[in-house]
């Protein structure tokens, strides 16, 4: 890059936005905030170059924007409200300033839309990949917090949104297929802003019991709830809310395995079905896929038959929290 | 790496320390942890293969203590303790499992002697390049922060410890010079364990107006504290606490620009200065190394004498906090 420490901190002081929430921010050894007292949820997340995404096919805005959504996507999925996040930038030399610039327009877009702070971080250089990780807080505002540890055996199991939308419009990208009838699905990939909405919904009307954001891939992700409760689930694939278009091209593994979805999975006592359905008609997309049981792992079924699984989602090496 | 994505949560899990203070820990999307009403701290810093350190005079034990160590100084230097910590490791496929156990092992032993707990984080595979991004928390303990821009004129100027170690310690490693008696520089560089001991002192007697640890470098250092204090300084070459080796080799430059020394930097005003002095007499290292005028910038003297400043610091893209 062509430009000084100096230079770069001070292009990036521009990105923060005034705040009276904020004591000390972008400058010091440290940024310095007032919290009242609660309960906190802390998550840090990163995505990398060749590993997550490629230049080719997301731009710097688009980059920035999405590793906020997908911290914001886990603060939410605990059942908190995202408030402030620190971000690590890891710039090799082919990067310019104007890149940079183009990730913190799209972190501050992100940060915009759910009304959170970026408090400071760190850039420095790498001698290769690029790399962005981000760090964030939320205070929870539920009742107790949402983990994968808390669905009960008869819960039914639901997802908001549709599936597979982002994992296609990656394929998409690879295969340069960009007509305008398609972009909605490389756009969930590039910007798989969090279903804010109905998450609000779900809260207001305390439905849940576990929720976790699919990060992975449905079959993956719903086996880590699975464990962490103690128990199995079945699911039914004509029940998984998936885009037409995935039908038709056999690609239904997309919608399982696809992973990137940043759509909440979740699951809920049978006598909230009455409430959930009160949310569904006011037009939230929510699909009941299944249920839990006593088993261990994930079924699938399809019209009333066991289905094996071929594919279970993306394998990294994964969150820690 | 040799091992699934599950199998290495697992391993990491075995470094979460058991404690009553953590709701929810590794596991889940985020971590729950409850706080109480306060001013916290906020940092995050980064450290990144072939530009912090190479894997030739640094292992992953070290790697993973030193990632703790220079956020606690970060958290220290703004006047408060740290108390939880996230992780970001980006891992190449060179590495195996053993080596990022090594990492958590440095970590645990680094959080361990400042009480601070491991909540989560993210590991991710990297094309090329090793990385390791800690955020971390702290809760402010002094009646006001301890900023970078607080410092007053006629404030005198103070560092903790020796200057220049851990810079000499680096080129030691370079020259391939490894004896024994030289061995306490090298360590020092592998594992600089912030001043807590002495910050301690400072913060109980209310020493200091502004604060920052010396990590790219004294000169550079103290230029960004003057800059934020719309202030200058003079500094006094002869009064600089520096290892006696490096005068004998004409290498003063590494103790007042080699960076990564990691005591702290601090002003304050001169009736504090008796009660600086009963803590040097109780055996703290702490010299005072000039004073804070109202010109801008820092300049440097030897004898009386005005001495061009040759080399500043380490200029690396930087901490935006």
């Amino acid at each position: 890059m062509e430009i000084s420490e100096n230079a770069l901190i001070k292009g990036i002081k521009r990105f923060e936005a005034p705040s009276d929430r904020v004591i000390r921010g972008i400058g010091d050894d440290g940024a310095v905030v007032d919290m009242e007292q609660g309960s906190y949820v802390f998550v840090q997340d990163a995505m990398t170059e060749h590993i997550h995404f490629e230049f080719a096919f997301m731009e710097g805005y688009d980059i920035g924007r999405k590793a906020v959504y997908i911290n914001v996507s886990d603060i939410l999925a605990m059942g908190a409200l995202p408030l402030y996040f620190m971000v690590t930038i890891g710039i090799p030399a082919k990067m310019s300033y104007r890149d940079i610039q183009q990730i913190y327009k799209g972190m501050r877009r992100a940060a915009k839309e759910f009304d959170i702070l970026l408090l400071g971080g760190d850039t420095t250089e790498t001698k290769t990949d690029f790399f962005i990780d981000v760090s964030m807080v939320g205070k929870i505002v539920t009742r107790y917090y949402f983990g994968r540890n808390r669905a009960g055996k008869g819960d039914l199991i639901a997802v908001t949104g549709v599936l597979g939308e982002s994992a296609y419009g990656l394929s998409l990208l690879k295969e340069g297929r960009t007509d305008r009838g398609l972009m909605r699905f490389i756009r969930r990939y590039r910007a798989p802003q969090p279903p804010y909405a109905v998450w609000k919904e779900l809260v207001k009307h305390d439905i849940t019991t576990s929720m976790m954001d699919v990060s992975d891939g449905l079959i993956i992700d719903l086996e880590k709830m699975m464990a962490e409760s103690k128990k199995g689930a079945r699911i039914n694939l004509d029940q998984v809310p998936m885009p037409r278009l995935l039908k038709k091209e056999s690609k239904e593994s997309l919608a399982l395995a696809g992973g990137e979805d940043y759509q909440f999975l979740f699951t809920f006592p049978p006598h909230k079905r009455e409430a959930l359905s009160s949310i569904t008609e006011m037009g939230f997309p929510i699909s009941i896929i299944g249920e839990v049981d006593t088993g261990k792992g994930v079924r699938l079924f399809e019209k009333g038959k066991e289905k094996k699984i071929a594919q279970k989602g993306y394998e990294h090496f994964g969150d820690t929290a």
